[in-house]
């Protein structure tokens, strides 16, 4: 609670709003009249408003009105495919994939994928997303968006078995290039497709090179309940056994979407050498008539489930607020206990177990002394937001990510007063506008993989 | 397609917008570059927005990037309850009605009710919502507020037969004297709580009342399954069965939430006499975890099933976007079949069988010469909402209520740029601040009614 005058002028300094941060039991509690100084991209202090008042600043914000709470994470997407929101709706998985996704895919050019992402990443900015964790092509261009941008991201280069060992290949270059680039802001994953699309050896020697180099792996694994029925029907083991006999859960592992995880997967995971992470992307399971990802079992386990969107061309948001509130509802639907998630819950799924899942357990966050600078502010003095009873369930299941006022990422103002810093948002429509109609054409036929389920 | 100078300037004309109207079918679709003229209240020509322009007019709003679509209709709601928002949250449904909310509803002042309904039009006029079905007690007051507001409004004083033959004596002066009012924009309905909180004398004299003066019905029925197993248990019918032996399926109906409407109510409801409607409200029900709405089976009978929000209460929001959205999703994972409902089905919901829903079929709910004007636009240019490929599911997967710009009831703007001009939300929040902690003292043992399911 020192002034730490002698240190110079705070770099950014917000007073007065209501801070979400760690109770006495480490559970998403509310601190009022709070401000916070930010030094050199890092939360040097959460204190009293009028103390951090007293601080001088580069730069502040009067907070009145607004909660500051860590920024959302997106645990898995893939951002690029924001280009394809809405280009294929109320269609079944496989026509989804084989008919309209994987054709236009495999026309989208490297420019098409940092277009994408641009718009992408102002979608996330504005909806108070500070980091996401992205699964996709043309990573190198992925992560000069990401340099530019000013957002954190966990970075994945995806490929196949099919692409043949050069991609893979290029999947490790680029994770130990990127690595900490972009002033620290990106980490990077290997990242194999899935169980069903890269092979048993090819997955083995993933878990090797993870290991050997100390990166994560995140990759998609028993997505849907039928997945899990071919791999059982294919060879007698579930997608999550794989990853056991392949070594993957003996690193630390991302898995996208687990909602085809069954009963006999929770020893399996339980006894998981590595650390083991798992990304909920509720809507799209809603809108494909999926099971949803087992939340409660995982949790059990100690497992941290992250938040997700997916990709917009599935989901048609990467809006993570909007997860949240999901998650809390779809829980409560699925187990028949509208005691079971609570409020409360969905904020440390969206704050400490998105962070974990991303492998950023101890940067980001919380709201804490030394973790990163990436804060977002929501404003609660809207009518859908009044009155508040009860600031958790305010926020999960009234506030919106349009009350996301301002996106801080190590401290820099991406958006303020939901106006954007960083990213020009009419050069990414126009530059959009021109490709869409040649990239969405359909042409039966051309197709970057099968989905087999 | 004349320009009907010669009637003097239009009221107000909307020009450059994309229009939601209805194509051949009778589907909703969509025309560009279009252009709406509204006089005297109504809607006097929808047209190309170049003639538009052309029109003389008092008002103009130039709607570049925005979607111009029927108000959205809250079919089902309790809206004095906002001020109780949050209060109650992560509860099974006999703790919250029993040890939160009844008490609770048993200290409401008339005067509080009026506010909370201020609070909750300024979050409807918000949120895209031009209409909502009221069931409620205090509805004097809330006639005077929806006079105040400008918007449009279906009212029912609400009653228990435990008050009394007074409170359905009220609940009949009520809708004799308020319809037709504020304009005609107050149309009313006899508005008995349930069947479980209402006996079968008093509902079946209910019936005989609204066939002699020509009023609607609207109440809650078969909320949930175990309702409807409660019902069975007591007396052997369902009751959706009950409704029938008093006679309210022979009066024009309107039932809120009917999730506990079971296959033997099939038949029944397809031989009823008058003109029933369900309003769903699907983010309740995954909150309670409920079964939803049967939306298949009641559209298989032609009966309209409206969106609603149910009290923000136990639904935190009046977001009817979000109803619509939630509708389309909670459908398509209750029946596992992606194909099913689609975006244009769920547009169909929120504005043609929502209009008909509140018995305003001939009104409302369409962009069309004739018809009311009660008009939403829509922001289309935010990150969120682009690129455009198909607009249906633009509107219902990627667009929020955060995107109406514009909310105009029988002509009149009631927002603009999101800007209220009807309701001083500072004056409401300073009001219902004031109130409110004596409202949400907890007493136990107070309460309005005993919920028994």
């Amino acid at each position: 609670m020192t002034s730490r005058a002698y240190d110079g002028p705070a770099d950014l300094v917000i007073t007065d709003c209501t801070a979400l941060v760690p109770d006495q039991d480490g559970q998403p509690g509310f601190v009022e009249d709070a401000g916070i100084v930010v030094r050199d991209g890092a939360i040097a202090e959460v204190t009293g408003s009028a103390h951090a008042a007293a601080v001088p600043a580069g730069e502040r914000i009067d907070a009145q009105g607004r909660i500051a709470m860590p920024g959302l994470i997106n645990c898995h997407t893939h951002a690029g495919m924001a280009a394809l929101r809405g280009i294929a709706e109320d269609l079944p998985i496989e026509q989804w994939f084989n008919e309209r996704i994987w054709p236009v895919e495999s026309r989208l050019t490297d420019e098409d994928v940092a277009w994408g992402t641009r718009l992408a990443c102002a979608e996330m900015i504005r909806a108070g997303v500070t980091c996401f964790a992205d699964h996709y092509f043309a990573m190198d261009k992925v992560a000069e968006v990401v340099s530019e941008c000013g957002l954190r991201a966990d970075l994945g280069w995806a490929h196949f078995s099919s692409q043949g060992p050069e991609a893979a290949a290029r999947s490790l270059d680029f994770a130990l290039a990127a690595r900490g680039t972009a002033g620290g802001r990106i980490s990077t994953s290997l990242a194999p497709h899935a169980p069903y699309t890269v092979d048993d050896a090819d997955l083995a020697r993933i878990a090797e090179l993870a290991a050997r180099h100390g990166l994560r792996v995140h990759l998609h694994a028993a997505e849907n309940r039928d997945q899990t029925e071919a791999s059982l029907a294919r060879h007698g083991r579930t997608p999550i056994e794989v990853l056991r006999d392949t070594g993957l859960l003996d690193v630390d592992v991302l898995i996208a979407h687990g909602t085809g995880i069954v009963e006999r997967d929770l020893p399996v995971l339980a006894a998981a050498g590595g650390r083991v992470a798992v990304a909920t992307a509720p809507r799209g399971y809603l809108k494909f008539g999926w099971d949803t990802t087992p939340v409660a079992q995982l949790a059990e386990l100690g497992i941290p489930v992250g938040l997700a969107t997916d990709g917009a061309a599935s989901n048609n948001t990467l809006d993570v607020w909007e997860s949240m509130t999901l998650t809390a509802l779809v829980q409560k639907s699925v187990r028949r206990d509208p005691t079971w998630l609570t409020a409360r819950q969905a904020l440390h799924h969206a704050t400490v177990q998105s962070a974990r899942a991303v492998g950023l357990g101890d940067a980001i966050g919380e709201l804490a002394p030394g973790r990163r600078a990436d804060i977002i502010l929501v404003d609660l003095t809207g009518p859908h937001t009044l009155p508040v009873h009860d600031l958790a369930s305010t926020l999960v299941h009234s506030a919106r990510s349009s009350d996301v006022t301002t996106t801080i990422v190590d401290g820099r103002i991406l958006m303020h007063d939901r106006v954007l810093r960083t990213l020009d948002l009419p050069r990414i429509t126009e530059a959009l506008t021109r490709r869409l109609p040649d990239l969405v054409a359909y042409e039966p036929g051309e197709r970057i993989q099968t989905y087999e389920g």
